[in-house]
């Protein structure tokens, strides 16, 4: 999950304004007429889905998760693991006697990670436990080995002379407060840093919790300034450096990366579709993310999204239930670099965004499911709320406003177009996030089975109820 | 913390009783007479060493122990790196103005890791993280590259014929129940696998979580069964290849670990003593233990015992404070390797073993305080129960009761004398224990002074109350 890296301004001077996720309380003024009712006759449709998940579909969803991510391991974009996990899921998307299933291709980055050492030099010689960031040039084979300065914040780095800074690695050290807040040192720290002359940056690891695991992620350069090799370091060596750098040490280390952007290369998304009986054209996306960072499994992040969205096609078509519009499930590619395969598939399909009824995506982790983040009008709102009641048995029905509702869909959400990210039970999403303790061992079969079912149901209702979900501008008409 | 490797049997067919804690019950039954009087009346002094410790003391245990772990990293049995970090111990006492210090040479193991690689070959390549484990052998230089069987028991590695272990690599993939109970896969799973003619062990790490770090430990080969390379290799890759064997695809992977055991080194027990004014032959014993694995800074296990301990002598000496018997703090070396300085420690000192009143370790963290585990008679347990009373204020009043209260003094309270470990909340301990993350992060300044008060002010009242801590053979001797 990457959180609109290309949104974040690249001058420190700019304000970062923050998305804010905020519970929905402005239900008591919905109004839904007979559609309430309707909705709520859906209940048994649900509960068929439900017993389904948990009965003879009981473990699939983690059985099949797990087939997959232990074949490719990890998959960043412009690798051939990557294309060969997407055939693969169509492969199995087939077997399940589901044909209409198109790829679609996508220019994405090629950035190769290559061999990384990371020295702490004096004041005593130890090895940091670093991962460059995705984009970050490599350095000169024999490394670079400087000075650090340890700084907190772009304001306190603001403060200092570009004497201080000039030739010097800089590190990073911002305390953690929440990801979408603290990870723009992360995308931004090599040019902020660069600007003043320094040579390098090293950045504490986006996270609450640590076992001395570095999380990388993608960085971008800012334009006509100098590109400086730039790296995550785990929050202990950071905060070690800190208090060295205190004690007034004097800090030296040396960085080898032999990081390369290669070519761009060809990559698809995948789209199956489930045709509508009756509106076919109208369009229920669910979906996830099919690449994953170069460390760990990307079981997590996103392995778990693109299952449960996989999932959908899969339950639906095995009970035979269609609804009245088409339900898309898309495999995104390349959503690490930089939301690459969501953007080629918002400007390919622009034209026909009008049909786009509703689009979901789970990015956030696929923990025990909560409900819904919901991006809409009031009117959209008042009818997925509705919808979520069906899902209280479950403990499925929050919905959470927000304006960034998941990372690919953001930029579809973006033009206009209702959506939600998987609400779920995450707050230790950030702990294996971009780290090698991205793996199997962060699902649960069963919160899997729930999330699966909850989604299909989520989208099947909503494919299929007697009204479109309304958008900013039909209400404007209307009101 | 290493938990009494030594006594665990070699032969899976015998039972190993886990030293069980429980909480103790039947203090209802104490009847401490006048005595209970006289420990209340240390409320006082209770109160101004925490409220000292609270106060301009406040921080200094963290801050030292900071500086200590930062500037000598991790500390192993046998390396100029433990000596130097005992060296600079003395001088921090020294320069406190306690002269009563001696260190006692004891002949330490002297294993060291080297280079290790670890790779799943078949059914795809990839990077394993593990960790070799202390006294192992290494490998030839070009590895050992074998078939995998995973395992989950000794129970059912015990079913399995010789045919299918020769020649293979044996991954034991326990559940963690509890570090006790676990760790004998860690302790002995070579020597198991060797006598049905595997080539190596890869163990899953001893920890309820990970993020995919692996966890080291000692080991030890049994006599007369060929030595063959074991380590740790993280939760996640144990279970990977669990799920990959359980698949019926064949496994493949390659060690590569230069481990070598060389001679054995001189290193020191330290004992810094603050004499008793009335009976200064009888001790009251707090201690912890200087050395550390080779991984991470050692900064829980054990930097945060040492640092209690060498609190409670600085403490009194600043408070100006001398109980009636002599308060020795003992940095005990070489502890991971199999309690060597301990032993050496109680063999030396045998003959005056009887002047022991009572002997304290901090070797399980040094989280947020809350009481001791307390071996002893009934009477002695009735008394430190009194004792613990004066600690209601933070919460540090439980004792529980156990055979086996902290790794080193276990040598010493085996042979009848009464003891106790620091109890704290210490539930994330196994998760940091022996890795890269045993830094200062695991450490919280507010809890090492609560820490080092309690510890101090324990100390304090047990060596200086009109009684001795009864033993064994005293009750007896009286019944």
């Amino acid at each position: 999950m990457l959180l609109k890296v290309f949104v974040i301004v690249l001058s420190i001077s700019q304000v970062y304004s923050v998305p804010k996720r905020k519970s929905y309380s402005d239900l008591k003024s919905c109004n839904l007429g007979p559609l309430a009712k309707e909705i709520a006759s859906y209940d048994t449709v649900v509960r068929s889905i439900l017993d389904y998940v948990r009965g003879p579909f009981k473990g699939k969803t983690y059985a099949e998760l797990a087939k997959f991510v232990d074949k490719f391991g990890a998959r960043p974009s412009g690798s051939d693991t990557l294309e060969q996990s997407i055939d693969y899921l169509v492969q199995l998307t087939r077997d399940e006697n589901i044909k209409d299933i198109v790829t679609e291709e996508v220019k994405v980055p090629h950035w190769v990670r290559g061999k990384e050492q990371f020295t702490l030099l004096k004041p005593r010689v130890k090895n940091i436990n670093g991962l460059g960031f995705g984009s970050s040039i490599g350095t000169p084979p024999e490394g670079i080995t400087a000075e650090v300065i340890v700084v907190s914040s772009f304001d306190e780095f603001s403060n200092i002379s570009e004497h201080d800074v000039k030739g010097k690695i800089v590190v990073f050290d911002p305390k953690f407060v929440e990801y979408s807040v603290t990870n723009i040192y992360r995308t931004t720290a090599a040019s902020v840093a660069a600007k003043k002359g320094a040579v390098a940056t090293l950045v504490r690891s986006i996270t609450p919790f640590s076992i001395n695991s570095p999380h990388t992620g993608q960085q971008s350069y800012e334009e006509n300034v100098v590109k400086i090799p730039t790296a995550a370091i785990t929050v202990e060596d950071a905060d070690l450096m800190r208090r060295m750098f205190e004690r007034g040490e004097k800090i030296e280390v040396q960085i080898q990366m032999s990081a390369t952007t290669n070519d761009d290369k060809i990559s698809r998304n995948t789209l199956i579709d489930l045709k509508g009986t009756e509106r076919p054209e109208k369009l229920v996306i669910v979906s996830g993310h099919v690449d994953s960072w170069d460390v760990g499994q990307g079981a997590m992040d996103n392995g778990g999204g693109v299952f449960i969205s996989w999932a959908v096609p899969v339950i639906l078509q095995r009970l035979n239930l269609r609804p009245k519009r088409t339900i898309r499930s898309i495999f995104w590619t390349a959503e690490e670099p930089g939301l690459i395969g969501a953007t080629a598939y918002e400007a390919k399909h622009r034209n026909e965004s009008h049909n786009i009824d509703f689009i979901m995506e789970s990015d956030e982790g696929t923990f025990a499911p909560l409900g819904l983040v919901v991006t809409g009008t009031q009117e959209a709102r008042c009818i997925i709320a509705e919808v979520l009641k069906l899902f209280e048995s479950i403990n499925a029905s929050t919905l959470v406003e927000s304006d960034s509702p998941s990372s690919d869909i953001n930029v579809i959400v973006d033009t206009g177009v209702p959506g939600a990210g998987l609400y779920n039970a995450n707050d230790r999403y950030y702990w294996f996030h971009h780290t090698e303790g991205d793996t199997m061992n962060v699902e649960d079969p069963d919160e899997l089975d729930l999330g699966a079912a909850m989604w299909t149901a989520a989208a099947y209702v909503i494919a299929d109820i007697s009204v479109d979900i309304p958008r900013a501008q039909d209400k404007a008409k209307r009101s």
